[in-house]
This record gives C-alpha cells, structure tokens and sequence, in this order.
C-alpha cells in the first residue's frame, strides 16, 4: 500500500482539463477524497476561476457540499456566483450549518443576501440563529446535526433511529438522550448500543454525568474539556439547558489550530488574521502589523529620553555605549521567556491567575540562576575578548563589573515583568498574548537602561 | 443541568479522607469521571504522596488503569512504589500499550526495571517494541488496540466481532480490514455497518482509499492528516505495509498542544520541555532557558564590536545613540513578525520552502509599506516631540532624515530575514521554529547599526 502522490493526480486532471476531457475528469474527481479535490479546486481557482467554478459543477452531488466546504471563502463566492439559484439552494441545503455559518460571516454583504434568499425558510431560520452567536464561542461552532433518542426507547429502536437518520448527521457515535421538552438528560455511544442486548432500556446504560457547554462558552474552554476527557463530541446547551447542537472532535482540531495561530502571531505582535498568509494581500498584512509596529516605535520615545538624560555621561565614557545593544537583548529575551512561559501556561489551564505569587517566586529563583551565570560568563568574556583579543583598553575591571552586574539586574527585573504582566492581563480581562516579548522588551528597555546608568554612576563616579 | 463544582467535591473528599470516611470515599470516586479523579489525586500527591498512594487503591478496577494513565510521571512513580508486584502488573495489562509506553520513557531506570519485570511476556514484547520508534514518530505514539475484520466478512459477522472484542479497545468506530498477512487492505467505519444490510460482505462496503501513516512517520505529519481528513482515528503500517497500530484523534490533540507548546517555547528561546511549568523545577527551567541566553549574550559582541567601531562618530554625534534603542527595537519586532508569519505557515502547512521567492517577494513589498509609514510617522514624532516639546536642540531636520531614512532600511532587511531564514532551517532539515525572534533580532541588531552609523556618516559628514 502507497500513499497516494496527489501532485501526480493534480497533473493529470490539469491534462484532462485542458483537452476537455470531461468524462474521464468527472470519472477520477468521483474517485477522490473530498480534501484533495478542494485542494485541486484551490489551485485552479488561481489560475483560472471561471474554468473552477465549471469543475466544481461536475462533482456528484453527494460529495459538492463537503467539497465547498473545504474550500476558501473567496473560492466559495466564486462557486456561489458561477451557479444558479436552484443549484445555490441546493449546495446551502446540503451543507452543515456551522460551515454555512462560518462562510456566511466572511462572504461580502451582497452575496449573504442572495444566499439566504435562496435557502429554504427553515434553513434560513436556522442560520440567522447561529448568526447571533458571539464569535469564537461554543454557539458559534456547533452543528445542528446530532442524533437524540428518548430515555425509554431500548437499544433496538435506538439502533433503528439511528440507521434512519444517520445519514446525514455530523456524528452517529455519540447519541443524546433528552426529555420532552429537549432538555439534555444524559448520553450514550454506538460503542454502548452495540455491547448491550436489544431489549436494554436507555435510561439503564445512558450516562447522566454528562460533560456540557453552553452556547456563550468560549471555544478555547471546549477545546480544553476535550483535551481533558478524550471526548469525540461535546452537547451545547442554551440558558434552559435545551440541547441545541453538538460540537465534533473535527471542527475542534480546526479551532486548536486556529487559537495556537491566534495566539502565536498576538505573540509577535501582529493582529490575528482569518485568511491564511498566502492569501493575505500585502496590503491586509501590512495592516495587521503596523499598529503593534508604530506602538512599540513611538513608546520608544522613553528609552530616548534615558539616554538623552545620560548624555553627558555617555560622551564622557563612550565605552558604556558597547554594550547597550547586549542588555537590552539579554533583558527583552530574558523576559519574553518568562511571558511566554506564563502565556502558554495559562491558556493550557496549568496556572491559575491566583497563582501569581508562586510564579513569581519561581520566575525570580530563576532569574537569579540565570542572572548570575550570565553575569559570571559576560565578567570573563569582557576581560578576555573585549579587552585582551580586541584590544579595548577602555574596557576595565571596573566597567566589566558594572555590566556585570547590571546583567543580574535586568534579568530579575524582565523576568518578574514578564511573568507578572500576562498574569495580570487575564485577571483584568485582556488576553495574555498581547503581553509578550514586543512590549516586554519595549518595557524592559527602558528600565535596562535606567538600572544600567545608575549602576554606572556608582562604580565609575561621574 | 449544571456544570459540577469540582472544587467543592475536592473538599469534600479531602475531609472524608480526614475522617477517614473510607466507605462514603470510594463511592464518591467510583461516580467521578477518570479526568477529575486524577486531577483530585494529583492535589492530594502535593500534600501528602503517601496518602495518594492509598487513595488511588480505592478505586475500582475498571478506571484505576484509565486514572493511572492520566496522572503525571512522579505520581505513577509514588503508586508504583507504594503498589505490590501482582497490582503492579494489573496496571501495566490494564493500561494502553501507548500510554505504557510514554510512562517507561519518563520513569528513572530502576522503577523501569521493575514495571518490566512484573508485565507479562507478550506485553513486555510489545512495549519494547514500541520503544523502539524514534521519539515523536507515528509509531511511538500509536496503539495496538484496534478492531481488525478479514473483507470475506459479513456485516453481522462484523458487528459480532466488534462486540466480542470491542470492550477493551481504543477506539470502534473505525475498523481495518487486513489481509492473511495483515496487509492493511480498507478500511469499515460502524457507520458503514449499520446502514448496511446484515449479509452484506465487507469487501463490498470498505473503502480502498485508506489515508494512512507510516511508523516512522512524525507525529506533526499525522496530525495534519486528522486535520486534512477530520479522521477520528489512522492506521498505521510498518515498512512492508502491515498494520501494526492506530492513533486515535485524543492523542492526537494531546500531541497538537504538545507541539503548538513547543514551537512557542523554540519562538521564544526555550529548550521545550514535557512538563507543565508548574511541575519544573527552579533548576530546570534554568537549564531549558540559559542556553540560548548565554548564546545571544555572547552574540551581542557583534553590536558591541560595531558600537566601538564607531566610538568617535557616537562621540562627537552624541545625539545618534538616543535613537539606538528604537532602531533596534523596530528591527527586532519587525522581523520576528516576519519569521512568526512564515513559521506558522510552514507548520501548517500553508506554504512550502519551494514557495521561498514568492514569500520573499511579499514580505519586501509589506517591509515598504511599513517602513514608510513608520519613517514619516517618525520623522513627524521627532521634530515635533524630541525637538519642541523635548527641548533637544541636537535634534535637527537632518538628524530625523538620517534617523527616518535608516528605519526604511532596517524594516526591509528586518522582514527580508525574518522571512527567509525560517525557510531555510526547513530546507535544510532544522525546525523553523528556532529562527524566531530572539535570533532575528540578534541579526538585525548587528544589521541596524551598521546601516544606520553609515547613512549617519553620508548625512552629518563624519
């Protein structure tokens, strides 16, 4: 058994295209997996949408939603106006709702307008529902698409419900007992069904201690609930505690990957963008990195007015100057460790923001550890290359050690910062990320510097 | 239905246990879920690991296997001291081959050594097969714990067998279909088998197109195929395509915050570690955090060496060394901005190294925006703060040129770096992750200031 080589596949489909071969193209997307046919799709739309949006028209019906779905939204808005409104309305019918959802929130105005026209009312109804939802929460990623059953059916009829509507749910494994007034009761797995006997009663094998979310609950917390009990699906409950949907291990992993994204570019400084990068004009990226960029730019202005302030000390001993770059990297570096630290712990649930002061205890051991083998090495290194191999007779005893020890200095300061300052960010209700290494380092410059001069001031007497 | 409150249960359970309520303790545990057990059990081992070791003895057989696997390294290690040979080996048949395996990886040699000795053969041979696969490889996080159906099968048949051996395993949902050799050759979802008819013959209903993973394999690779493919679980076959296990989609979002955990700690200058924070020692967090410290400490001899090269300029300009700090720092983000861009694409897959001219290409045109409007937005900011309302009357027209003018250049070369580096670790075989910001910014320190002292020097005629 080989895996497959889709650019292989890519080619060949490129070839049929392009001697209208239509048949045999029609043959070999029929054969193909849904990913890897939108992948195609994708490709094609870069070079040619038009001839894209007649690709797409050739797929069987059975596959065209799962196929839309995987693809991108500006892919979708050309699908969208290549096809009719009969076949639109069927595309919408066929897709799950969170992926209607999910497309409806990015489409342009115009385009929502004439989908929604063309879904049925039910369909309609349903999306403008989980229109409502607040972004990035439970509500907003869940499906409609489960299967309930009734506390007195038995496995039997439990299995029978299921074959009759299966079909078309997002997950048959996982079933939700719920009452007459759809209240969330307690769950079964197929896994329970098929290892009891046909007459068992659900409500004897359904299991009530069931793990929920509400529909306002942020995703980043279901996400968590599954990473803690190794769930394949999760209910959504609304304010009555009425099951309204389910959320599948699927769409989490996408969500995962979405909030690490998220969190990692926050990290660096950039705003977090939907689109993926190579998709991302250069326009919209320049968007989404200059605020942080002109932020961090201006708020410099400080660590300007320090060395202003210092000047004469500076033109007096021009050696200092060295090694202003080499603090105010050891200290942004040291600190952006620590915020990391803190930031990755807290979005993984393994700190608390009430445990501030033991990570800030701990940050501080650590900082004197690190402080001090830095401290010793930089002490050294001054001496021996500095002085002896560059032959820099400015460099003396006296100013190693002041570097030296404004080395220890920094790096408790940027590290008690780092930590203490994501910390802080999640108790007042700003997300942690934004405290990362770009303001950190912006923080921790100024202050270098400060510690730095006084430092100096003491040992060298001016 | 209301979310439990765990904390309330916890101490609830902490008084039965000092009333030694032995009878009301293990009932409260038997209702609990596996998750929340080993949480409450994890509170108890940092007070008192003996009375962990005691409490875990509570639990029913079914779950303490299950409980046992979600606890950390030093609590196994307390309830495999505090267990006698015969439990010991109850626990290690009990538990899944991979997370048997994970525990040995981390366990001291000694405690090892006994675990082995108390396993029964067939299962030691199992898990020292397993320890065999390179670390983060398919193969070493996969278990042997699938159904496996012959394609002479019917459905009924199937469905016998599901329930004959489906207890004890990982995941039902998804059946392999294997040849007398155990080729892997389809595979059978309990989906497929319900909605089909009873007599129908496997053959007839497995899909061919099987998305598998090799053993050797990187576990980055498999969890992009869960997310390509929204799989719940994936084969995996050795080097002459036999079946040899299956990961399950709860592994595989363990090892996705695992990873994502990792490249944030590699962005940040962390040597990634497998324990949460809050588990690492003060020393070892030193040890995972002064290496790249010490690194780009002495790195930074470069500026210094640039600094001094430069001394005579800095002294009769004094003025220049003011904006030294923000140079530097806009370098730095502007260039890990880059980097974080490229290496989450990189990661997930969005964009390939072959790709490299086209990101380079982008990245140049963003840095020319950015660097303009950083550069007019600066030169503004210096005359009218630094020079009016500052008072520095070193701050001429000139100067803000030179000043603007070197933010243009740092920003382009900043991204031009930024984005190319991470591409070239991939090309060559080392993880992007390591090109993040604090070796960018180590560069485009260097960078900057050499770019700046010689606009400097055509501007101010030194």
């Amino acid at each position: 058994m080989e895996n497959i080589d889709y650019e292989a596949i890519h080619e060949e489909l490129f070839i049929m295209l392009d001697q209208h071969m239509i048949k045999e193209l029609r043959l070999t997307l029929a054969e193909m997996n849904e990913y890897d046919i939108s992948e195609f799709l994708g490709e094609l739309w870069e070079e040619d949408q038009t001839r894209m949006g007649m690709v797409y028209r050739l797929l069987p019906k059975e596959i065209a939603a799962d196929v839309f779905a995987n693809l991108e939204v500006e892919e979708q808005e050309t699908i969208i106006n290549s096809v009719t409104d009969t076949e639109l309305a069927a595309i919408v019918e066929e897709l799950q709702v969170d992926d209607a959802v999910d497309m409806m929130e990015e489409l342009p105005a115009n385009v929502v307008k004439r989908v929604m026209r063309s879904a049925n009312p039910s369909t309609r109804a349903l999306i403008n529902q989980y229109l409502k939802y607040p972004e990035n929460s439970a509500g907003s990623i869940m499906t409609a698409e489960f299967i309930d059953l009734k506390k007195y059916m038995n496995v039997r009829e439990s299995l029978a419900r299921i074959r009759k509507i299966g079909e078309d749910r997002e997950t048959i494994y996982v079933c939700y007992v719920t009452s007459a007034k759809r209240r969330l009761e307690g769950v079964v797995t197929v896994k329970d069904l098929l290892l009891a006997d046909d007459e068992t009663i659900i409500e004897d094998i359904m299991d009530t201690n069931v793990i929920f979310a509400k529909t306002t609950d942020d995703q980043e917390e279901v996400t968590e609930q599954f990473s803690n009990y190794d769930l394949i699906a999760i209910p959504v409950v609304d304010k009555e505690g009425c099951l309204v949907g389910i959320v599948t291990v699927d769409d989490v992993i996408d969500v995962m990957e979405q909030e690490a994204t998220e969190d990692i570019e926050k990290m660096a400084g950039i705003t977090p963008s939907v689109k993926p990068y190579s998709r991302t004009s250069v326009f919209d990226i320049w968007k989404n990195r200059i605020p942080w960029l002109m932020f961090l730019m201006l708020s410099a202005t400080f660590t300007g007015m320090v060395m202003t302030h210092f000047e004469d000390a500076l033109a007096a001993q021009v050696v200092l100057a060295a090694f202003i770059p080499m603090l105010m990297g050891t200290g942004g570096n040291s600190g952006s460790q620590a915020s990391t630290a803190v930031i990755r712990s807290l979005s993984l649930g393994d700190i608390e923001p009430s445990d501030v002061l033991e990570v800030i205890w701990k940050e501080i051991r650590v900082a004197v550890l690190c402080g001090i083998s830095l401290a010793c090495i930089n002490f050294v290194k001054m001496l021996v290359v500095d002085k002896i191999l560059l032959h820099n007779s400015d460099v003396t005893i006296i100013v190693a050690a002041t570097v030296s020890l404004t080395i220890v200095f920094v790096v408790m300061f940027a590290k008690a910062v780092g930590s203490t300052l994501p910390i802080i960010a999640e108790k007042i209700g700003v997300d942690p990320a934004v405290m990362a290494s770009p303001l950190i380092s912006t923080i921790t410059d100024t202050v270098s510097l400060i510690i730095y001069f006084n430092i100096a001031r003491v040992f060298l007497h001016f």
